[in-house]
């Protein structure tokens, strides 16, 4: 879990996409990214996550931003590299040797059509499936594979409470 | 892909949960599941998923119910198992030899908080990570354990697109 791993998820369409966004975030707590950019989101979605922050540890960032483009360019000027998920790039399966081997990653998810410019200045167009679905789902699998599952069992420190695994119901400790 | 498996979603609070139950329903079908079951949806969510069978292949099945239980106990009475997910259960990398087993399962995922009787009937109650994030990722997760991966190299015959892997840009043939 070495690797410095941040998403962008550019566009947002209000209300409506609430959930989803909140999704988006919540997804790259859980699997071990350590932030998110969005465009036009409200404090609210950011509220939302650093409320599950404190309860459940870690110090997972999400940030505003206005422009995802010069976010995307600073990003590689420091010597990160960018993964962009599409459904028409290649296979996750067929490139994901090369993944493990970067260190930082910014992936690209989108809310709606993503802009040309984002399959230019991507170092890997890649596609969860050449099928449509979900920018959640391809998020999750994505970052499934370049952890190699190993998110599922860190422990993300600093919570109230901790989940004990069990058969039938519900049982969390305090911590 | 020889497994059956059909999706329960439990739980809609209407239209904002709009997007949120369609990327359920997509997600269900680009990663093998065959049917979603759904309480409380609309009619435009189904009309979405029969609109990108129509162009992008296959045959999935989106069925509206009103009772959740009797479709799950419908489901054990002839012979198919129940995999829940929840946070609360256990780590899904931990349990899922005893799946690869199961030839007919029904995955029970909640929009809300789930009944205890979900619990109950669950033959696993599997957690894809003991922290929240989101029922789409986790149902992503969950299908591509199962079915290993291979469910993105699958052909889905019937469509009238098909995308062609690329590195930049975007290729798609008629068929």
């Amino acid at each position: 879990m070495k690797k410095e791993v941040t998403v962008l998820r550019i566009g947002h369409r209000l209300v409506r996409d609430d959930r989803v966004t909140t999704h988006a975030a919540l997804v790259s707590r859980a699997f071990g990214a350590s932030r998110i950019y969005m465009t036009g989101i409200d404090q609210s979605v950011k509220d939302t996550v650093n409320a599950i922050d404190k309860r459940w540890g870690g110090h997972f960032e999400v940030e505003i931003i206005q422009d995802w483009k010069s976010v995307a360019r600073a990003w590689k000027k420091s010597g990160g590299k960018i993964a962009h998920l599409t459904m028409y790039g290649i296979n996750i399966d067929d490139t994901v040797e090369k993944l493990y081997k970067e260190q930082k990653l910014l992936v690209i998810i989108g809310a709606e059509k993503v802009p040309r410019e984002a399959y230019e200045l991507a170092d890997y167009n890649i596609a969860v499936g050449n099928q449509p679905h979900s920018e959640i789902a391809a998020l999750a699998i994505f970052l499934d594979r370049i952890f190699e599952g190993k998110q599922f069992k860190r422990d993300i420190a600093g919570g109230q409470l901790r989940i004990v695994p069990s058969e039938k119901g519900k049982q969390v400790e305090k911590i």
